[in-house]
């Protein structure tokens, strides 16, 4: 997740308490009769400093005993759920089914784990992303992610339930508040997609793309991690920051690109964004910190 | 439980396919979020043999990291959940949501754990046992039992519920085809109690009353384990086998006490019971064993 590791660095640059952070849902998925929302934990796992780096995921030092168990009742899982980990899925399962909503329970979770900066699901309305391979029936992304190991021919990404789905007043609060707003360098189908799917979405972001840049993901014609080189090529895009930038033209004003893809600065810059080329390869976290110094700079804020 | 240490006895006396358990889940009760049903799955342990012996509850070998976690997000917890253990309430409570009846799940939980009897709810309704203690509200009978440790003076058991509850057909179905059919030695109030009160139960038993056995949990003027002595004293009753006879002498057509009582064998026998006095102390599993065969062969199966 090139997210976390920039928000890693991002939060040496900047006070926590005034980064906010919005997260795709479009990949939550029901476990057990759970609700689990793969990124949002990320993202405060992340923040929080408990995260497993090793995997990208879940908690570090976690066990498995629960799923060992719920294995021989659902047979083998696919899903990694550790033991510390499925509290904070309980919890947020407990509280959506007594009504709250995903922005609350989130602020409760990032509270709970001392999280400074604010963690924003993108909706509290439900998006579900489908990755259709070829010559298969559409499955949801973690099947694909996951279960699947991102392995196929991406045809086309859908995502269930974007269209009637608005991001939260508070998505829409800090956005418009914002004196800059980074894109991270994610995969722009699956991870900011549904974000930009959202109803009003766009529109809400091209209200203050001067202020906004985007990260290519995409370095050296691949991602360092990631299935989204392969997507772009399967969806018929140019595994390129300029590919990348054509998609987000309308939203974003800076590009960020690599250094090592210095020769799309021109291009980009024909289709109406400033652009920068720094190194954007973020080994480690003080890499993370240069590169998000870089971009708020170039934001000028 | 007395129960648990008597079914494996009886285990070992018959056939465990020929066994239907009916239990109670009157101290059912929902813990985040999840429907933890404390009784059926203690006999489910304890005849899968795979119960922590030394609790009588849970898991032998279990883990407590999920409960470690849920303290930091919930408070610290009072109601002991292993990790492996949620498996089975997080199993249990899908299945409910998903429409299941207690008795399907608890029959698919069974089978899962290999278990060979049936192992019956009393019923898919809801029955909630209340205790009231002196000067104070009534709480739900976990909270009396495990939070509160059994303490205080009880003035009354509110079966909520019991009333528009009736047992499942699978129950009164075993108990009109039972050779015979024992009342575990277990508390007479809130393990037994909630059982008798489902509308439809005493009528049931009632019609097979010559095949049904009562096992005295009072031995010597007090319980083994657990405060079934304190709540007959606390609500007015003679804590004696006298004293169970009489609660239990409209549905049980023998009542089996322990031998150091033996001088209640007439007292009982007045009532209208048949009465035997024998070793009921269940020190081992070969007591336990010893315990059935008696039981068994004085109702003449």
């Amino acid at each position: 997740m090139g997210a976390a590791k920039f928000l890693r660095g991002l939060v040496h640059r900047i006070d926590p308490r005034e980064l906010a952070v919005v997260v795709n849902t479009g990949d939550d998925e029901h476990f057990y009769g759970l609700h689990v929302s793969p990124d949002i934990d990320t993202v405060i796992y992340t923040l929080a400093g408990v995260i497993n780096r090793e995997h990208g995921w879940g908690l570090e030092g976690e066990s498995f005993n629960a799923l060992d168990a719920l294995g021989r009742l659902y047979g083998k899982p696919w899903f990694n759920l550790g033991d510390r980990d499925l509290a904070t899925h309980l919890y947020r399962t407990e509280r959506l089914h007594s009504g709250a909503r995903l922005t609350e329970v989130t602020a409760e979770l990032a509270a709970r784990f001392a999280v400074k900066s604010r963690i924003l699901p993108m909706s509290d309305d439900r998006v579900h992303t489908f990755v259709k391979l070829k010559g298969r029936p559409a499955i949801a992304f973690q099947e694909y992610f996951v279960r699947g190991r991102a392995r196929g021919a991406v045809e086309a990404i859908e995502l269930r339930g974007a269209q009637k789905a608005r991001p939260t007043r508070e998505v829409l609060d800090s956005i418009s508040r914002a004196a800059a707003i980074i894109i991270a360098p994610s995969n722009p189908f699956v991870s900011i997609g549904p974000i930009l799917a959202l109803t009003g979405m766009r529109p809400a972001l091209k209200a203050v793309r001067s202020r906004v840049a985007a990260i290519s993901p995409i370095v050296g014609g691949k991602t360092i991690k990631g299935p989204a080189d392969k997507m772009m090529r399967g969806l018929g895009h140019e595994v390129s920051p300029l590919g990348i930038a054509r998609l987000y033209r309308d939203v974003a004003g800076l590009m960020v690109i690599d250094i090592i893809d210095h020769r799309y600065l021109e291009p980009i810059r024909a289709l109406g964004l400033n652009a920068i080329a720094t190194d954007t390869v973020m080994t480690t976290p003080d890499h993370a910190a240069r590169l998000a110094d870089v971009v708020t700079r170039a934001l000028e804020v």
